[in-house]
């Protein structure tokens, strides 16, 4: 596959649509459901803007289909003659709760299609065939790269077919997550688990295992995030007490679903039956060996703490690993210093807690053997 | 005590020649000994440079007393008559293996001495004294950081009256040093094991415990780093066998110093006596333990690789703290990351190994509670 670069395929004003396209879709606070970000413009033939439209979640309009609309309205259908259609991902070839786009723009009269990232979704792919059939130009992978990074969890999970998972984990420098007596708060700053509400609401569902319902009774609720809340999902064997905060109402209204499994694939099956593309692990060291030992662990995002702790919970359990060539390898994507901020330091016991301490995040991807 | 700023008290010429005497003292390469690194220039009544001198080590003349020399031949003992001196660290006061320098300064007619790092030496104190009490103006702290990170290591250990000790830690994201089967090569990677080269550089000793040699049997040697190597020195009551790497003849021609003790503040004691001023602590979990539960660990320099064992060796022993509040707390000063260089790349075994891995390089002190 060959990466279409801004040079003669597109002219700048095609240019600057994808650009506006990849900020439309970024649009934050959406309720996308198991969809897609994805933001469109249309362009006459001088380069001039018709109309934009990005998708707004699950049972609404596609991107396209809103932009054909906001173009009709304003300039009426014969403008659409020869259009240019902009957009940040493949147009969609099958029928779902909206018909196809790649069918909606041509017989539109578009005459010319740019877009980003190929649709990576099976059901959903060969937009651009039916195009070309059609006499459409196409020009594909434009920006490719920042598409797919605003969809990183939905693409990956639609091509495994499955959830994508992204492992939280807190840990002192030593690999600890709890101290001997089974202590852990605060083994990190107040702004790392600041970030970790970030990352709750990057996610669509945050999961734990029963062991750390009953040892710490989480609520796992997003607080000062923009968007809907992740769904609150316990997965093992164990009966979740009446009394457990995950057994009450969260924001939805809903108490926790309960998975009742051990397996990690049979949970991520009945996420993904949910409409679930991205799960954010939070369970305990065993969940997470779980996950990690059955390979369906896609990051890490680990919080690291500059304290040693000498003896404790280990923040992960055993993964089956007794010699050194068999470590479980990643690649180390991205290290970013968490600071404290003034309100955390003038915390009266921010200092000596580590409330205020600098933390590290740390991004991991499973390595690719080259 | 208060930081003197670039304004009234110091000239332009002085702040040149300030930033000059910084650049001098650190010069690579030296073989200091127990001494610090100092830079000194001379400028005569019109802010113009009579000479320099820069510090090369225990035996060897000082700073002042070398651009003094230098002056005395360039321009005769007349031109001294008003000069200002600029030097990195307050002239001392005592006599050593050479006299002291206020003294040299003040009965060479030097008028005026801008100095930055205050001595922090008891025994070599109060230079500034000596040349006010004889009438010289001193102006003291000018750029006294940039000084201080000069001599880090010197100037605590001085004031702790032992060597400041460095440990550094190679651990996997769980923390572990070694998997269950005792094997640790290669949990970093090729680029982090040879900035262990520049840490070992950077100090005067290298100390492992008797565990350690008997395990890995390491040599301990500076490799492509510039000036003397430091000492070996293995800690703990067993022997050290004669087939050994450490017990034949290392750069220095000699084999490596066994300190017979257990206890980490004697075997200090021990090479604080050898003039020694920094030690890089090289040991495994259980050295390093002791030297924390001592409260003798200045620094921790952390290489992380970006990889999971989730058993095997803790890469810190027992510190005997049970509960959260407990924890061992440090300050994060800086982080790096260690990338791979493209010949570590292109190493066949490499990208599987983890040698070619990006790893990171974490900088930690004893947290200051507020």
């Amino acid at each position: 596959m060959t990466t279409a670069t801004a040079g003669p395929t597109v002219t700048p004003a095609e240019q600057a649509a994808m650009e506006r396209a990849l900020t439309l879709a970024a649009t934050p606070g959406l309720d996308l459901g198991p969809n897609p970000r994805v933001g469109c413009v249309l362009l006459d033939a001088d380069g001039a803007t018709l109309a934009e439209g990005f998708h707004r979640g699950a049972g609404t309009p596609h991107a396209e289909a809103v932009a054909l609309t906001n173009a009709r309205h304003a300039h009426g259908p014969a403008a659409l003659r020869g259009a240019t259609a902009v957009v940040t991902l493949e147009p969609c070839a099958h029928t779902g709760r909206t018909g196809p786009c790649a069918e909606a723009l041509r017989d539109a009269g578009v005459s010319r299609v740019v877009f980003a990232q190929p649709d990576p979704n099976p059901q959903a792919a060969g937009g651009a065939d039916v195009l070309r059939a059609a006499g459409v130009t196409v020009v594909g992978e434009v920006r490719a790269d920042a598409a797919r990074a605003l969809n990183h969890a939905w693409s990956a999970a639609v091509t495994l077919g499955r959830p994508f998972v992204t492992w939280k984990v807190a840990t002192t420098l030593d690999g600890r997550s709890a101290a001997a007596d089974g202590t852990s708060r605060w083994i990190t700053s107040a702004a790392a688990r600041r970030d970790v509400h970030r990352l709750r609401a990057e996610a669509d569902t945050v999961l734990v295992g029963t062991g750390t319902l009953l040892d710490d009774d989480p609520s796992l609720t997003v607080r000062d995030a923009p968007g809907p809340q992740p769904l609150r999902a316990v997965m093992g064997l164990r009966e979740i007490p009446a009394t457990a905060r995950l057994a009450g109402p969260g924001p939805d209204g809903a108490a926790a679903r309960h998975l009742r499994t051990r397996d990690p694939r049979a949970a991520l099956t009945r996420l993904w039956d949910l409409d679930r593309r991205h799960v954010l692990l939070e369970g305990g060291a065993t969940l997470a060996a779980a996950f990690l030992r059955a390979g369906l662990v896609d990051e890490i995002v680990a919080y690291v703490s500059p304290t040693l702790l000498g003896a404790g919970t280990a923040a992960v359990g055993d993964l089956g690993i007794t010699t050194i060539t068999d470590a479980a390898r990643f690649d180390l994507v991205d290290a970013t210093v968490v600071d404290p901020t003034p309100d955390d330091l003038a915390t009266p016991d921010g200092p000596a807690s580590g409330l205020a301490a600098t933390n590290l995040r740390l991004t991991l991807r499973p390595r690719k053997e080259s």
